[in-house]
């Protein structure tokens, strides 16, 4: 039995694989595990049933005979658990590859999303046009430390991981790739998840809900 | 042969439990396993030798043979994937708890750092206190929805577990700790993880640091 996750019915990045959803497609295509979706609009994700499933009402969600998760992250990790080829077999590699899991979500990702925050959610603030680059400053640092750590490196950890997967994703993330001309190795780097069959897929999929929903709107 | 984790010289947080070094602790102590800790100073932590072990010159790193980390989360997934009692045995209740390890570091942290930076980074600027409300809203709202969904329970998961042990950490952080009058079953939530004697050794251990600092000063 396939599993299930949620998606947005209609998705604010316009299908362009920047809903965390994607994530766990591109996960799920990785190891060729088909999966349904059940696409939710922004007023049932906030409704009890669905809170039930995510406390925080928002997507993705997982639901599998006996378990049911949230958090892309945590998702992915769960797959990679039960199915070879997302993280590497070697325990040592593995919690390497983990702990990049970690600092892509927790010392990269917050702060790209705090520019998208600033002008999504400050745009219109007195104090934007001041602020914004205090905020860009950051990502930039940030960024210049981890593209100095990659070096020339092709992926985090040995071959393609989960690990290179939320990270890619967290790149290129608007906000993070509107820095990644500063940094052409992240840019290659991101380029290489891109060319991968399974990204692609990933991408499709979630594309045609979105252009499905504009057709029938 | 103990592993070895970084901590600062002199601690921010003044010996108060809330650099990441005392979640790594706290979990060391949970299983009963020595550990010894070297101390870095600002300075050291942004030099090329601490980077190879932390990418962006932060604390805790871990040591043991055959094995570098960094990011206190991934160390404690570590702990807990190679001790017994820091997640649920059953594969599916250590997926649940796994989970929030994530949310908390991913969807409640984030929000909660972002006080601290308006107020540490940003509290000169013309428009801290027209800002401020903002930041803290998003807080109140994520911590609305947490307390929603966590209700009576004693802990997220089963048993006390490394999920909870990050979690009241997060919560317990001065920027979280302001909004916990709120949310009554939340400061329980703390106060069981603060009189858990694991923690009470951990932050000793953390507070002996910083108060040597002083004296030595």
């Amino acid at each position: 039995m396939s599993p299930t996750i949620t998606a947005f019915a209609t998705s604010p990045d316009r299908g362009n694989g920047h809903a965390r959803d994607f994530r766990v497609r591109w996960a799920l295509e990785e190891i060729g595990q088909p999966y349904d979706v059940r696409l939710v609009s922004f007023a049932e994700m906030k409704q009890p049933a669905h809170r039930a499933l995510q406390p925080f009402g928002q997507i993705p969600t997982w639901e599998e005979p006996g378990l049911e998760l949230f958090d892309s992250s945590a998702i992915i990790l769960h797959i990679a658990d039960t199915h070879p080829g997302l993280l590497p077999a070697d325990p040592a590699a593995k919690a390497r590859a983990t702990c990049w899991i970690f600092a892509a979500i927790s010392t990269i990702e917050p702060l790209i999303v705090q520019r998208e925050v600033s002008i999504l959610g400050e745009g219109k603030q007195p104090w934007h046009e001041a602020r914004l680059p205090l905020v860009e400053g950051r990502i930039r640092d940030r960024l210049a430390e981890f593209s100095a750590w990659f070096g020339d490196r092709e992926w985090l950890e040995g071959d393609f991981s989960a690990a290179d997967l939320i990270l890619i994703s967290v790149l290129r993330r608007p906000s993070g790739a509107h820095f990644l001309g500063e940094f052409p190795n992240l840019a290659a780097y991101i380029a290489r998840g891109e060319s991968r069959p399974a990204y692609q897929r990933a991408f499709a999929a979630q594309r045609k809900v979105y252009d499905d929903a504009q057709a029938a709107a």
